[in-house]
């Protein structure tokens, strides 16, 4: 297929419906993917484009992009960007071609399922497509596909949840789990969104969520550029701030749910929780079902990344701590399905999530 | 009094005790104030000199000491300054001279009640000293004598924490209540300090605090200074931490304690002390009898300190949220008492703080 036709056939027939969203972090443009770099946010607004799927397996491990949907929808397109290569340079035999820069792109992170999980609906396409016929744009209209269900999941999830909210509420976010963290709109943050159209909440508070500050880089970001009412506080505020009796809901994504509940999400969501539980404050994890590992019975077997001391030590490459100090650095933690008030995803709500209420949701869509 | 023979009897009569700690962040040195400044460690080692109480009430403000024993001692030390100055501008008159001075030192930092306990020491003496005599020698005296009192409660207890802590534990603080935040040796690095001497404790987990970082700046260098096994963590990290199941106790400083136990400390002090009831981890707050403010029956009438949003929205000058964003940065949260396990004084240790344990104490000082 030739490169105009093929950029004709993108622009008919598989671009991402962009009216409902504003910002979207991950974007397939005339046959490359584009990352907006989340490491300059919200300094500089700087795209990226990749060609190649092993630069994208480092892009995902350098954070260039974050949050669990976001990175299965980029290891979907970067599978169409492995499959255009395997069959340039491999002709027929493309498919063992396939299996290198697949396994770099499970490699990249270890925590969120989406990955695999995008991976997984890639790899079933690609098995089964013919060895003689060139596999893009089959697997371009997959990963498109993927990129807008997320989007659909994220604000049908952002109904689902805002619809717990009463009028007038102030809620806490942490990390950002939003439109930067998915296909576009978010998950926390699409809840957080629609409860703002809906007139329910009238106050954002915004954990800074070291080390990374993804609080006050891009959620603090994404609120500013709507007009959210919002304030942003460092992540040892957020107790005493629940105790002011301000705040009727912690809303938070999810990077992996096991089959009872419990779920992982970005360090620090399970001392919020307990907080919550302490405070009498609801707490609602939001994620897409393709955030559930339904072979994981629960959050202890959850793989976690230990990322580098130097996010703790470092910051923006100044050194903060003494040279020569140890440091951990957990990038996520597990909070229990127990302290969870209710899961909210596309196919409904999970309130007290166990495995039974969590098995509910999955018969109830046939998962 | 000449400079001389004033230089003279401070060398052999008034000197602080040197012997038994190795970093004093507050010195007196021929007749002037000298503050370690904390803003600029662990990076530089910067001592900064001063001759006037009104420059170092805005030191005190700018945080070139902190830390609720040191800023006692530091407005000691000025209250000395402001006397001299008092007697050469004043003569006889010099008393009227000091009321000005002594307000800015009290209004320089509103949580911390060690500050106004040593304002109100070095004035009572003041105002019993005649009018026709340069008063400043008597209160150097006075000043040196609160100095090397509060390095002394610190060992005292010292001994009295650890003894309560099993062999072959791991702890956490929170912020800085080592020598950089007393006179010398420290409230809660005193009690980890004598814990580690007596093999009690084998690790310590540094909470960075953040927005100041102060465990990441200063108790991290304390303890690397002085080869104590240690690392440092996200304050978002404490809750995994303490869920591993290693860490016996968590041990934080005071800057102010109420008559009724409980406790204004560093901003993050009260999510910990949930965390740790949660985890069955003990919760130790160790701080000398100039803490308790016995005025206020509880931690709610405890002012707390607003400090500038720039303190979350910048790190080392450099803007790390988004123009424009609101942030709030309160510097101090009250932790109850019933969170709370142990008080320990240089007087005696409290356990399970009440108005009646709290009162024992008192009673059995007589303050």
């Amino acid at each position: 297929m030739d490169a105009v036709k093929q950029s004709l056939l993108f622009v008919i027939g598989v671009s991402v419906d962009k009216t409902k969203t504003s910002i979207q972090p991950v974007e397939w443009r005339d046959g490359r993917l584009c990352l907006l770099d989340q490491r300059r946010l919200p300094a500089e607004t700087v795209w990226l484009t990749f060609d190649d799927a092993n630069t994208v397996a480092h892009a995902i491990h350098d954070m260039v992009v974050r949050g669990a949907p976001a990175i299965g929808i980029t290891a979907a397109y970067a599978v169409v960007l492995a499959a255009r290569h395997a069959w340039n340079i491999a002709g027929v035999n493309w498919k063992q071609a396939m299996t290198a820069p697949i396994a770099r792109l499970e490699a990249s992170r270890p925590t969120a399922v989406n990955l695999k999980w995008a991976l997984d609906k890639m790899s079933d396409l690609y098995l089964a497509l013919p060895d003689e016929q060139a596999p893009e744009q089959q697997l371009l209209e997959l990963a498109v596909q993927i990129h807008q269900s997320d989007i659909e999941a994220n604000h049908q999830m952002g109904r689902l949840g805002a619809e717990l909210i009463e009028t007038g509420s102030q809620v806490m976010t942490h990390c950002n789990a939003g439109a930067l963290a998915t296909g576009g709109f978010g998950t926390a943050l699409g809840v957080i969104r629609q409860g703002v159209a809906e007139g329910r909440i009238e106050h954002v508070h915004v954990n800074e969520t070291r080390p990374w500050l993804q609080g006050a880089r891009l959620t603090a970001w994404e609120l500013l550029n709507e007009n959210i009412a919002c304030s942003l506080n460092a992540d040892v505020a957020a107790a005493s701030l629940m105790a002011s009796g301000r705040i009727s809901w912690i809303i938070v994504g999810a990077d992996r749910i096991a089959a009872n509940g419990d779920v992982a999400n970005k360090i620090g969501t399970y001392g919020l929780a307990i907080l919550a539980k302490y405070h009498r404050i609801g707490f609602m994890v939001v994620a897409p079902t393709s955030t559930i590992d339904w072979q994981l019975s629960d959050g202890d077997l959850i793989p976690i990344e230990q990322r580098s001391p130097a996010e703790v030590t470092q910051l923006a490459e100044k050194q903060i701590a003494p040279e020569g100090i140890d440091a951990v650095n957990p990038a996520f933690d597990i909070t229990p399905a127990s302290l969870i008030d209710v899961i909210v995803t596309e196919a409904g709500v999970v309130r007290q999530p166990t495995v039974e209420t969590m098995k509910a949701l999955q018969n109830g869509r046939n998962m």
